[in-house]
């Protein structure tokens, strides 16, 4: 795989003169984003977007580190067969119509030609393939359509095009980065296995995210898993019998039985998504949070309503409260007002200023019954102004400190700032509470 | 209650020069949106925004529908007192520092003295009232904090001032309307039953939400859920023990056992939200949905993995996967290009155009076997156009059609323009058929 994300020539094969065609915005995207050489190939096309185009893959005549087809399906062999010619072992298959509508022979035929050959293949029938550090960019849509995530610790490995596509959007969005980024489809060759295997391994990969619907080589699967050193993320598509049954049409392989999937990624040490919003969510915590000591979480609020839901929620989770030592206590109640309510939650009421979030801040990463901070902050009060954002980074790396606020445009601003510093921010109090028992688990 | 959202002249008691200053907003806050007559009294203020202020209630010499008061606690029992000098029998008091911080005497009395004027009070220790209808707007958050949505059909009742605050703030953000809002906070006089039966009648309320951490009469309030007409959506803060704890510091009543709500809000025919984000979900879909004649799903999809991960969750949800008819199979395979999945999902693929998705709701819209329509829009792809929200809208009084689709900012358009032409929309699947679920269960 390292070659594939390291190349620095790349030939795509099947360009076009017209913009919404796969070949053309695969061609454009590189152009526009990859520092190596780029050559496009169709043997009807002279020059496109004042480039020459070669009318075949031999005639290039340079080493090629990395081929792109986006060609019929029956045209995917003839092109496989001349990249010896130029000398190029890996080759990132965008064509769809083979197993997936019932072209069982064409594919087995494909993969026999790739083996023989030696050839390293990321699809058939995907997305494509995206690093945000090398510019890498063989995703087939544009990017006025997907997005595409700055720098950032995330990897995907996806074997839906659509969720990739979705994911990379949603996550540039939201301003988080992205690694690398896989997009599989049916696993001719290369598969969740191979993707897995180099994504450990890969420096700039903090969190490794997979959505699946079938894994082949369950054993080495699970075997490659618990070697890995950081957080993988799994979200299973077909976990039921009848999304099971879906997955046959959609990437041609029948997904085996859910129970032994989940029962597997467990023992594996995985942490387990039951849907993609927690994949979003938890990639995003696992990702930037500091490593917590311990389960013993306290919750900080302005928002008598937003403590009791934190709390609601540590206890629904199985995480427990934290009890603020004496000393802790007695500096706190000296020093504020009277009606504050210094406990778990500590509710810093409605006329809570910055300073006085400060305090409460300063004197929880000092007390050592205290793992994490949930602050469920409640902008919406008149005294706190945006300088929140500072008195809350300063302690990010004291203890993991995670932030739930719910609201409308100012509250998102503050959010946003706030994650900018690396501090992950959170809608509900609920899903920040879930999340964080996914970190408090994958640390334990 | 019908005389506070109807009164035509309101009073506040306690307007400030300082800006930032409860009295100030709330002043402010009518004198922008209320039509009728506003008045202000503080005996140390002569004028205020141009407007006379006056020493005391009883020196305004007309007749006050609506007394608002934000006095410190101490002083609260003095204006009820006054309150008969201007013929007035309706009061929302903001005032806290009563049972919540230990003050049940004062509190005791305050409820004495309101009794025998035979007054009827919102609060002590909230955040106000609003109506979107009316303009009466007598919440002491500035609308700079605390956008005021527009007018629609989803009404709250709020134990939490905060909570209140953050949902109307949000659900203002989302272009989501509302009718009326009543923060109640201590409950001194009229409970959430008084406030349950109101909205019940209420004709501009289609969905009630209720926030709540303690109901004084569980039995009466049991009696109105079940007599109410619409949907009538509960949130209870401190379900947990340890949840249950902080609500006493919050707003001075203990809640009772969590098990004990939960069957009797079910019993009365209650939908029960989980967290906050599930109540703004559910409310949303209960206000805007025609209401579906059974369980059985069809998902529609141009991207694969969503088709999979929808059809994953409605059986997670115990709804029902449709089975397409052999008349809307076998036009829908004629009408289709040969890659096209006619199931359930049923799969678009992702060269689908807007048209494909017309025909796919055409046919399903007339398919008796099918009773909702979730669709899984994968916007991402690149022959759909903006017109997919024309195309979509037109079936909309047909079967109930939700859309649940997950992107960036051009995704997020989409469902914008969707939801202003009355499609609810929901991020990812998941929380899409979450919400189905209630909608199918609410009607049965």
């Amino acid at each position: 795989m390292k070659n594939f994300f390291e190349a620095k020539s790349i030939a795509v094969v099947g360009v076009s003169r017209e913009p919404n065609k796969v070949g053309a915005i695969l061609f454009n995207q590189l152009l526009r984003n990859f520092k190596g050489d780029v050559y496009g190939v169709n043997p009807n096309v002279n020059s496109l977007y004042g480039n020459k185009i070669y009318k075949k893959l031999s005639d290039i005549n340079k080493k090629i580190d990395l081929t792109v087809i986006a060609v019929p399906a029956a045209f995917v062999i003839d092109i496989i067969k001349e990249m010896p010619s130029v000398n190029c072992k890996n080759v990132v298959i965008i064509s769809a119509g083979f197993k997936e509508i019932g072209n069982d022979k064409l594919e087995l035929k494909l993969k026999e030609e790739l083996d023989q050959r030696n050839i390293k293949a990321v699809g058939v029938n995907c997305l494509g393939i995206y690093d945000a550090y090398s510019g890498i960019d063989a995703i087939f849509l544009p990017s006025e359509r997907v997005q595409r995530p700055g720098k950032g610790g995330i990897s995907f490995i996806c074997q839906s095009g659509a969720i990739g596509g979705a994911i990379l959007d949603l996550m540039a969005s939201k301003n988080y980065g992205v690694s690398k980024f896989i997009s599989f489809g049916n696993a001719t060759n290369l598969d969740s296995v191979d993707y897995l295997d180099y994504l450990g391994k890969d420096k700039n990969t903090k969190v490794i995210c997979v959505y699946i619907e079938a894994v082949k080589d369950g054993k080495k699967c699970l075997e490659i898993c618990k070697n890995i050193k950081k957080p993988v993320i799994v979200l299973k598509g077909g976990l039921t019998h009848e999304g099971n049954k879906a997955t046959l049409s959609h990437t041609g392989a029948l997904a085996g039985d859910p129970r032994v999937y989940l029962g597997a990624f467990k023992q594996a040490g995985t942490v387990y998504a039951e849907n993609l919003e927690d994949m979003f969510n938890y990639s995003r915590l696992l990702e930037k949070s500091i490593k917590p000591k311990g389960d013993r979480i306290l919750t900080i609020t302005n928002g008598g309503g937003f403590g009791i839901l934190g709390t609601d929620n540590i206890i629904k989770y199985g995480l427990k409260l934290a009890e603020l030592s004496s000393e802790t206590k007695k500096k706190l109640k000296e020093k504020f007002p009277k009606l504050v309510i210094v406990d778990n939650p500590m509710d810093l009421i409605g006329d809570a200023t910055d300073e006085r979030y400060g305090l409460a801040l300063e004197y929880a990463v000092k007390d050592k019954n205290i793992d994490i901070i949930l602050i469920t902050l409640d902008y919406q009060t008149p005294l706190l102004t945006p300088n929140i954002v500072n008195v809350i980074s300063k302690y990010k790396n004291k203890k993991p400190i995670i932030v739930a606020s719910t609201g409308g445009s100012p509250t998102e601003k503050i959010k946003r700032i706030l994650e900018s510093r690396g501090i992950v921010c959170f809608d509900y109090p609920e899903t920040a509470v879930r999340s964080i028992k996914q970190l408090v688990e994958y640390h334990k």
